[in-house]
């Protein structure tokens, strides 16, 4: 082992400096590069590939729940962002603003989208005229633009690719399902697809979406203890409604406002999937979205009948995974490394041995378990790993969450638990912003989300000692 | 039929005037919205699942050419824009300009990408070493900018979606065979896929990609008679990576700069789609592409067994096709009208009488025959009666082409056919600028291309008579 490490170069180690870890992980696995462009990635193939499996399970999903793609200008004009009040002092600190077309100065500033809202507000408004009209399910993917101050590759950076849907409703209650449902449709993905497990539940007031009626979240937990929220979906009820003059004619042939949802997941996940399932070895690839599934690895390649035998393995897989064969004239130990590195589920090993004993040996990515599998066996012994490799970096991530989820019934109790062992800390809270903001500022983290299945930890705010409204996640994050 | 047609908005007739036409379908087929971002398309979902299917075709024959995805920021520092003399003369005109992140000024302005050549350059001038890390073989799909003065959707837009594909390669001989093995892609695309002939050839000097050594394209024709570029090919050489500096280290261990490419087609595609197969009643899309492939309308559906019939008919049909049942309350005529707005190349008529005999009532929309089939035979049918839609779209396409395709001995000559039976004209050239100049002055016409299959129509060149040095695809053009 130690032989195989020193062929790849070595990435720091998470528990020595996890930030660090993280960056060596991203640039080492070849996800991401920097550019001159401040705070923007350049995505390589490798993380471009990722993030399209990604893409694939949730617009397979979209789809199936009725929802269509659309694509809306990467512009919005300045009087256009500014129609809803709070949206706009939200986004405006944080846009950046084309003034020029060629030589000539605009008459009107644009700002690229930071999100687009506003633009399909304008576009229901012109074409919304009857309930036959509704509902409006829409979704675009595109990249949007925040001006950060302080960026890191995938997690907070100034342009980062996404999808956003806006949709529009008859009902108050529609709406309501709407959000519930893409609520759910994300924590489907993330558990399901990304193994990442998530409490579902509501933000604050403070923590809500500028111009949301309320605000729900999916927040995951890092291997450092950190939050990330790692997915929105908001009701707007009828406010944007009410700025933008969305009205249909019912039934009764009375007006009235749509009720509308927004909802969105970024390339954020892919931070998310690093810091949930990597290790000290690089990158851990739950099988659903791995570019490759499954690399084999020739040993003793120059030997007769070896590269015969390992492109047949490739020829047969390849008709059920997305399979890689190296065959490279590196050495299998520096290739190993590699594509541990990579994150690659399961490597297949085959020399001429095992060709003798009509055997491959499989080694799992996850748990370096070796599996001595005879060669009539291996398709189905790769399904069966495979599903079983993706299952356990559920249970995995799911047990250290659990693990990393403490209880606090004080202020002070809060404090010390939180500083001393990162994770969430759940505690009661009054409701106050008073309170929220008093957490923050003696303790630096924030109300994750009221999660939707409440506990009643205690009558008591951890804060102020008044009634208690709500449980609340509590976390520092990302 | 008079009376089907009073049922839809009509639409203006395509000989009365072919750009009112075009607009009125692209909006009655519901494929684009306006919105108040001057020259910005809101690509509304018929329009957005064309540009789906399109882009499905194609990435799926980059990735079998061994072409890797990637995402570029969309902002180029003006700095790095500036780096290919060229290449910024070119651009530098129509960019829009990034002048303020929130509050702040920016120290160096932006721009937002008409084309990322540049980005691609600096990332290849930092990631490419030695022979071993090429070729590099990357595409990205996004959205570009270009300042435009007057704006047509699909045709020409501010904002355009795309696909723009970077390579670099270790010799002039395989950058060559990468662009022309790219141009192929199109061709292939375009006419397998969209229905659409083209004719393969090379810009002149004059109206090749700034910055390029060589620029190949795929043009066609549309109904009107004017040619459309349909996607363009360019061959570097080694220009680009001498202002970026992108060297690796060959076999004998010498310094070497790379050779690049790169090609692109956008979703001005539509428009071609649009202007080549739509007719009087509106769009024609070629089964491959359509998002609905056939559009089942149950007759009397009030009737006894009429609706169970032809959901039964859909949830079978759907195994293999884009299937969409219309069980709308609206009458058939009506229905029928709109399907053949939006191009749905086939229509399944089912009522009582049909259901009596066995048999369902085929609708083509290319050429309106009607087909009776047995219910038994239904599938078959329709497998073959696709087939054969596809197969005369392209037919017909290429017949009106070559119909609208001249020969042209003199520029008087020119002229006259030209702006009396708009098309194609052939016409041999001495290679000058002072005469492709001149044809533009004095007709309006540019030279399209020269083919790569080059026809010796005369030894002179039609504007100066002297020797002529290639045949030449004249043309007026969107």
């Amino acid at each position: 082992m130690a032989k195989d490490k020193k062929l790849v170069e070595e990435i720091t180690s998470m528990n020595d400096d996890f930030g660090q870890w993280y960056t060596d992980v991203i640039k080492k696995a070849e996800l991401v590069d920097y550019s001159s462009v401040r705070g923007c990635m350049v995505i390589k193939p490798y993380g471009y590939a990722i993030w399209e499996n990604i893409q694939k399970s949730l617009d397979t999903r979209f789809k199936e729940t009725g929802h269509e793609n659309v694509y809306m200008p990467m512009f919005i004009p300045e009087s256009l962002l500014l129609k809803e009040k709070e949206h706009v002092e939200g986004f405006a600190p944080e846009v950046a603003w084309v003034t020029h077309g060629g030589d000539e100065k605009l008459t009107e500033r644009l700002c690229v989208r930071p999100t687009s809202e506003t633009l399909f507000c304008e576009h229901y408004s012109n074409s919304i005229q009857s309930y036959r009209d509704l509902p409006k399910l829409y979704n675009q993917w595109c990249s949007v633009v925040r001006w950060e101050k302080t960026t890191r590759p995938f997690l907070r950076t100034l342009e980062f690719l996404w999808q956003e849907g806006h949709t529009a409703h008859a009902t108050a209650e529609e709406a309501q399902e709407e959000t519930i449902r893409m609520l759910n449709v994300y924590a489907d993905v993330l558990e399901n697809v990304l193994a990442i497990p998530v409490i579902k539940g509501r933000k604050t007031e403070k923590e809500k979406f500028a111009g949301a009626h309320a605000t729900y979240t999916v927040e995951s937990l890092m291997h450092d203890g950190k939050a990330l929220q790692s997915g929105t979906s908001h009701n707007f009820g009828d406010g944007f409604a009410k700025a933008f003059d969305i009205q249909y004619t019912d039934k009764n042939n009375q007006l009235q406002y749509v009720h509308q949802t927004s909802w969105g997941v970024t390339t954020r996940l892919i931070g998310a999937i690093i810091m949930v399932h990597g290790d000290d070895s690089g990158l851990v690839l739950p099988p659903a979205i791995a570019p490759t599934q499954l690399v084999i690895i020739p040993v003793s390649q120059h030997k007769e009948g070896v590269l015969e035998k390992a492109n047949e393995l490739k020829q047969k897989l390849s008709a059920k995974f997305r399979v890689k064969m190296d065959d490279s004239d590196k050495m299998p130990g520096w290739k190993f490394s590699e594509y541990e590195m990579k994150g690659v589920p399961l490597r297949i090993e085959i020399g001429p041995k095992d060709i003798e004993k009509n055997q491959a040996v499989l080694v799992r990515r996850d748990n370096r378990e070796k599996i001595f599998v005879s060669l009539d066996n291996l398709e189905e012994t790769v399904v069966n790993t495979l599903a079983d490799v993706q299952k356990s970096l559920l249970e995995k991530a799911r047990e250290l969450r659990d693990k990393k989820t403490y209880i606090a019934a004080t202020l002070e109790e809060f404090d010390q638990i939180i500083n001393s062992t990162p994770g969430f800390v759940k505690g009661m809270w009054c409701g106050e912003r008073e309170c929220e903001d008093l957490v923050k500022e003696k303790t630096g983290a924030t109300a994750r989300c009221m999660p939707l299945e409440q506990e009643q930890l205690s009558d008591k705010c951890m804060c102020c000692g008044k009634p208690a409204k709500s449980m609340v996640y509590w976390g520092k994050a990302y």
